[in-house]
């Protein structure tokens, strides 16, 4: 069976999330549809994709993401399609899907601009039930790309998602705090390896004027109840963390906060 | 497979929702069940009516729509099914199915009493779970109405969806604040294409003391970001909205509050 | 078609749960996947067990229930599957799974240690995806527990899931309260049985330095609207409650807060 993921700024208080999904399940009865996040934020674009990074190297081949965090809705910005190894994506050009889609490998990108497979609409404001939802749904049962729209070259990429190296100092960002207050940075764990990085390395780290010497472990519990770590979680970014405590409100440091980062 | 909406006050902290699911899997083992709200406010039968009236429209046809905001449980008000064009609606006779049903086009009304078809239950406080989402199950693998009631003349109607046209003014009201503080009215998409409504129209809006010269648009942006506009969103309610911005905060208005539109 | 339940701590902002149903659904594609609850308190293994008790008895023979409320991940604790009467239960041996596999009846215990059969892994700090789900996931389709650990003979119990009878008084505690403000105790259906209580019982309640005299009734509408009454709620506990408000608010109790019951 298809399997469709929906994020969205949406929130779950409204029927809207229920709509598009209804929208999808009259194109592709069959699908299993998984919700990532619908409250990444009101028209948080950075948010929405770092989310849909994180979780989509986690589903079965042949997944289509459909991502919906649109401020531009109604204006110029194109409705596309991305195909990846493994994975299609399906969403607004505004770089919500761009590091998802480059984490798993971009193969082509479509702009949807083939109304007739799409329902009418009576305002241009919910793409989400009325463009995005039903695209997915259709690539899910196999239609091609090139019956929802035609091939374009290129599409918006987001800055924040690469971390700069100058010898052994890496300039990175926090770009998440999550709902456990862990410090998610843009360094990848394939960055980590780079630089060399093992399981008993520590590093300095430079953050909000601060500077402290953290262990860069597996587990939090490598370092007492309370004691902040540096670790790879689930999703393959190095996280600052606190064994069973909040990072962000321990060193008072949030999403943007510049951090630089020392192999010792 | 057969689809089954849930619509209910009963938040997603505690476990009830997925009782309800339990119960209903057990009886329609390959229904694909989708959430339409669990957070319309405790006891708020108008917020959960609205929300069902929204959604209802965008599901494929024969879903079954169960909705419970109940603050009547155990008491006298009777559960119903009811069969309209398209969808079935399973819930409680106070008002909550009312505006969907009419919406869709009511063809049939059941009071749902023949406990034969239902769990035993120990006491008479979770009819979600006991009899709603059971009976909503029965009815979604083609059990017929008649085994689970008997049919009846009428159910519970709700007003204020409703508005009421004076020559060329519409006396209307908020029934909705959404999660991006758009105003939502009880103004349809219909009734505008009666008084001649089109693109380019404008309205003079007489809100909490104010009065306001807006334009009814296809997409936020027929405005400068920060500015209120009117428009007709997914659900085919006309709104008050702020291009990327909260029209709730921006003109002081909320869920109940009258406005008075004039035909410019 | 496979039912999975999931409970967790990790909320429905992140794309964590969304991780843990991709990677289930690489092992499972055909799963029906049920939220329980994602929202039980950070590290709250109480709160966890008692939603996880209640919702469990209500779904269909086979399911199995995932349970991730884990603050020792990553240390000594094991990964354990329990088989039960009708249902399995897959998640961390900290007590969050043992009222519910006790409600259901425990048939034998298993240490999930063989890790041929799950993912790869870059750190230990998200075994809900790695190993718990997955782990379940298998289960689901059929793997016996064999394959994927060895046979143990006990796993870690919860205290306060017991209440204490001395002639006719009995000493209890307040476990859960929802969002209603309901007072759910430890005092099940079965045990209010073995005290003789019906229909029209009164009891004595202590709590809280006040004395109260309660009816126990079947509905809430057994008392006026505003007056507290107990009840047997859905998930078969007695609860304090006020029909149609707030019992936690009027009785300013909350969890963990003992209650003593003299039946009249």
């Amino acid at each position: 069976m298809p399997v469709i993921t929906l994020l969205t700024d949406y929130g779950i208080k409204d029927s809207y999330v229920a709509e598009v999904k209804g929208a999808m399940l009259k194109i592709s009865p069959d699908a299993t549809i998984v919700d990532i996040s619908h409250d990444v934020g009101n028209y948080d674009i950075e948010s929405g994709a770092f989310h849909l990074a994180r979780a989509a190297p986690y589903f079965p081949p042949g997944t289509v993401h459909v991502g919906v965090v649109d401020p531009g809705v109604g204006s110029a910005r194109k409705p596309i399609i991305v195909e990846t190894r493994g994975a299609w994506f399906v969403g607004p050009d505004n770089g919500l899907l761009a590091p998802a889609a480059e984490r798993l490998g971009i193969e082509s990108i479509w702009e949807i601009n083939n109304g007739d497979m799409l329902p009418p609409k009576v305002s241009d404001v919910f793409d989400g039930r009325d463009v995005f939802g039903p695209a997915g749904a259709h690539i899910s049962v196999g239609v091609p790309p090139d019956r929802l729209g035609t091939e374009i070259s290129d599409m918006v990429r987001l800055p924040a998602y690469t971390p700069r190296l100058e010898g052994d100092k890496l300039y990175a960002q926090v770009i998440h705090v999550d709902g456990f207050g862990n410090l998610v940075t843009n360094v990848t764990y394939e960055t980590l390896e780079e630089m060399g990085a093992s399981g008993d390395t520590r590093f300095r780290v430079e953050a909000g004027g601060v500077e402290l010497d953290l262990p860069y472990a597996r587990r939090f519990s490598a370092v007492p109840k309370g004691e902040p770590l540096l670790l790879v979680a689930g999703g393959g970014y190095l996280e600052i963390s606190v064994n069973q405590g909040n990072a962000a409100e321990h060193l008072g440091l949030g999403k943007g906060d510049k951090i630089t980062l020392h192999l010792k």
